[in-house]
């Protein structure tokens, strides 16, 4: 179905629309996993606002836009790469500009919308524009400072803005906070027991009148709930509030929305969604059911997967379960990614030394600082690389300036997957590197993550650990305190040196295998801590190599090869050969690991092929003998 | 007067110590210049607490804490250097943890405070402590998502958990935003007149008593103020709101935190307070007040400054109002910084066309990339350097990943003199310059400011254009549009390269005729560009020059040391020796710049000298001779 089509719908024919829609989804999801139960909750509210409003004129802005799907369906985008969203070549799982005009614009991290928005207005009433401007925002965003610094600078007097406030009373995980008890009152019982207490008491004092007027109460509250109740949150802002309103009603949605074009002041309009609409235990369960990966969808089972290890989130959680153990001082802080960074067992266990923040990972850093300045906790911020940079400036000024030993334990680190370009974690180096006093460091495996996790508190500095979402392997052995900036040699020979970090040691190690079957000896060396370099092994391995390669899953410029190649170059180290294998500078699409690897020149062969194009070595092993 | 002399003086002797402490930085300010107007306001407030409190047991957290001159008078630091406050060796402007046990916390960019102590606060509950958290936030920091973020995750059972809301009604401009006039109706009119209006309109409805009720109203209005005025904003929080009160009334003051010591749950006291109190002239514009530069006392007359020439800001403040007229699409916005980066007159001259949208950087940035959307309008994001750092991903995430042509002219970049440590901007290059698409320069002086502002809409890509507050030149020829990643040669020799980015071209102009009357030919470059980097130029200079001077004001890491050392490494230019010289990987404190470029060996005398040791030639012109 197009948007002609469903424009030509009546609204009452909305409501089968919405099924085939949710069955689509529901299909393909349970082929490729992804964000389900986000997706399920935005189905009618999509198509009422569709059905009312004229995109591409008219913006429909989604924040996160983890919530797109059905926008997608109708905007063209109901055919094969549907059915691949989220893998090598489908559609991406968030809006894209560059799959349809209907998709205003990238969008992954959460808040921006709102920020978005008030721009496009702003931009829309300095040339005269009609166009409506709808971001579309749920009940998560509201924890995130981005949105209320949008929110304080919304017009008392903008015209034709809608905000679409779509609440399913959860972030990825519960919601927290006081402004998630603000909308849950409003949901559950719009005029506050407080108030009503309140309202009865003072009533009851008026003499004469109280009595009669207790009984009068309901009216009076009635009249005022629009004013008073916890809707003045937003009306503080200037807004005008309606709701709540059942956001799974097609046909209310399609009348509310019809009233409200057009007004000459901004609105937001409360949805009440449910997580995992129409989907029974994504209903009951929408936390496991908001990624999910592939399951049945007649039984909602999750299909079997053969795991060949435990990925590094994993490792780090139970790590650190048994460093809260070991140690009471441990505290740990999120900002709403617990389950995504694999903490749930800690937060079961300790909840008193636990905390999810919300979608404020600014907050997440800074509170780390105030828990640590007293030296009578031991902190580690477990964040998402691609949020940290969210956070640079409180590690900064909150951290590092304050010399604080926190613990920041980076998941995600490296390329995304699934989730693609706004997901990637491969730019915190750049600016952590810049940091006076900031340790950075990165396990190959999961040995080495926990040997780090063990090691970071002997430093009494502010510790990175970088981490990806990958498989790796555990050893039964216990940990082993490192030193702060050594490096390891891997494997020994006289031709070539490869420095590879994280991820990068297993391909590093499969080249060398390769190149020593060619007949060329490479040392490789893990290098584990990007600051400080461990200058004086490297030094003394420039002596006898001239040839090196360097490997990392990072942005070309701030990582590794900016430190190694910045070391060499003060240095004056000469007739090196530098082959430096990292992300080009361009943006990258979601896909599979191994595809986006493909597609940088990351694969052990074409790193194999690089080696030799580089270095004039020919490509086969019988020439090397020759 | 010390803490044990504070605390034994009756409450009444209190308002005479006002007066001593207010004389006293009067005097100082006069001398030195420096945050004057909002230390005037915050004089009563801090003596009541450390009245009533006991520092540093009781944590006293300062927000942004350019209010602590009286905090920093009553802790033994009302001697020499108070005196010098701000200047080289003078006390820091700032809470300075190193200066004294009860600044917990360097601090310097708003809106921290509240996270820093929910963050002790949580500390001291798992320690089972029985210190008291003082959180002292101005209004303008409630526009900051950070503390918005903070103020989500005050648990309603904190206890001992006491916020000072210091309202002056003003940032370092006035403030804006819903959250601005909620407290601005909590100051004038506790119980906001639209709730008197509608509550009159509801009573009159009940039959009978209606009338009498409205005459009633006062006493109900009365009961229901604290419950659904403005206060109710905060309430939704789950603080207890206390307020608004004389923050000038010393012995109220007193009494207050008194009785407020000890809560159970967390509290908030609203102070109105003055901005410049006690020295007319300030209170009458606390704006010009806020960072004064040294003036007369008596007269409140700023003393004449012979100024060289206009400076950076200067330069493009005049500049972007000439852009204003020429280009009816330049709309420009800034995070509270209006008066700073001399938007003034654009302010002034095109109202509708300029934003600030008071201290909040990550909504400054991403509201760009919505204005800029459409290719409607021509944005100028006018931020600083060190601002900047809190807009990293929105840099990356909503203006990088859009290619949105969004200009930022990047204020203060390089070290901060008066304003010190958290205020140099000195790392914003390191992740900028990971991001794709991203076009990074600096210019020389204020012709090629011109220049560069002229010419970056030309590029259509994300610009940062970064310059600092120091005098420079301007010329009356017209902008010359500049070729994208084009470098300059200012000198042609053949003994050494120096390259040399900013402001740290006239040093290297100095040393260049200094090792000329040495015998020394040096080429100058200007390379203008970071990203991209003049490739070209650099590969043909480098066939010829193998002694290599960098120098930048930047951290060593990420700047354009990083770039050109990276390139030369990547394309294996060999015996080059390369002197790079940046700031070191350490804090530094404020000072003059020339105390600043001497701590860190960038004055040009030292620039020689370490010219001379690294490439070990005799130091002195007849040895050349030899």
């Amino acid at each position: 179905m197009n948007l002609k089509e469903l424009k030509a719908c009546s609204p009452h024919e909305l409501v089968d629309v919405a099924q085939t829609m949710r069955k689509r989804i529901i299909d393909v999801m349970a082929k490729n996993g992804g964000h389900l139960a986000s997706n399920l909750g935005s189905v009618e509210l999509t198509l009422a606002l569709h059905y009312v409003f004229s995109s591409p004129q008219d913006r429909l802005i989604f924040d996160v836009s983890h919530q797109c799907y059905t926008h997608k369906l109708l905007t063209d985008r109901d055919h094969a790469r549907f059915d691949r969203i989220r893998k090598s070549d489908g559609l991406s799982g968030f809006t894209q500009p560059e799959e349809s005009e209907h998709d205003l614009f990238f969008a992954g991290h959460a808040g921006t919308a709102l920020s978005l928005a008030l721009g496009m207005a702003h931009s829309r009433d300095l040339n005269q524009g009609q166009e409506h401007i709808i971001p579309i925002i749920g009940d998560a965003s509201l924890t995130c400072g981005l949105t209320l610094e949008a929110l304080n600078n919304i017009p008392q007097n903008l015209r034709s803005f809608l905000i679409i406030l779509n609440d399913n009373a959860m972030s990825i995980s519960h919601n927290v906070g006081g402004i998630t008890t603000i909308l849950s009152r409003l949901l559950t019982k719009p005029l506050a027991h407080r108030f009503s207490h309140a309202l009865e008491r003072v009533l009851a004092t008026i003499p004469l009148y109280g009595q009669t007027f207790v009984r009068q109460k309901k009216s009076v509250e009635e009249a005022l709930k629009g004013l008073f109740g916890s809707a003045a949150f937003f009306e503080h802002f200037g807004l005008s509030y309606v709701g709540p309103v059942d956001g799974h009603d097609v046909k209310k949605l399609v009348s509310l929305f019809k009233a409200l074009k057009d007004q000459p002041m901004p609105v937001i309009v409360h949805l009440q969604t449910r997580k995992g609409q129409g989907l029974r235990l994504a209903e009951e369960d929408p936390v496991t059911f908001h990624g999910v990966k592939p399951f049945n969808p007649q039984t909602c089972e999750f299909l079997p997967v053969i795991e060949k290890g435990p990925a590094f989130p994993k490792v780090f959680g139970q790590h650190l379960l048994s460093m809260g153990e070991k140690y009471p001082k441990v505290v740990v802080v999120t900002p709403a990614m617990s389950l995504g960074s694999s903490l749930d067992a800690f937060f079961e266990k300790y909840p008193t030394r636990s905390f999810d923040v919300g979608i404020a990972e600014g907050h997440a850093v800074t509170f780390c600082g105030g828990l640590a300045k007293t030296g009578q906790s031991l902190v580690v911020c477990s964040i998402y690389a691609t949020f940290l940079q969210r956070a640079l400036d409180n590690v900064f000024h909150d951290i590092c300036l304050q010399k604080l030993p926190v613990i920041f334990a980076i998941d995600r680190a490296g390329l995304a997957t699934g989730d693609g370009v706004t997901h990637h974690g491969i730019y915190d180096m750049g600016f952590l590197q810049a940091l006076p006093g900031m340790v950075i460091c990165q396990p190959r495996n999961g040995e080495l993550l926990i040997d780090l996790l063990e090691s970071a508190p002997h430093w009494k500095q502010p510790v990175a650990i970088r981490y990806p979402n990958q498989i790796t392997t555990v050893s039964t052995q216990s940990p082993h305190i490192r030193s702060l900036g050594r490096a390891e040699v891997l494997t020994h020979g006289d031709d070539l040196l490869i420095l590879a970090l994280g991820t990068m040691v297993d391909i590093a190690m499969c080249v060398q295998q390769s190149l020593k079957e060619q007949g060329i000896d490479a040392t490789v060396v893990d290098p584990i801590f990007i600051k400080p370099l461990d200058t004086e092994l490297l030094s003394n391995l420039l002596l006898n190599h001239q040839r090196i390669v360097i490997l990392e899953e990072h942005a070309m410029s701030g990582g590794l090869g900016s430190a190694f190649c910045t070391f060499v170059a003060h240095h004056g180290f000469d007739h090196l050969q530098i082959l430096h294998l990292a992300l080009p500078d361009c943006f990258f699409e979601h896909g599979s690991l191994n595809d986006l690897y493909k597609k940088t020149g990351l694969t052990s062969p074409q790193v194999l092929s690089r080696i030799h194009a580089f270095f004039s070595w020919p490509a086969h092993k019988e020439s090397q003998h020759v």
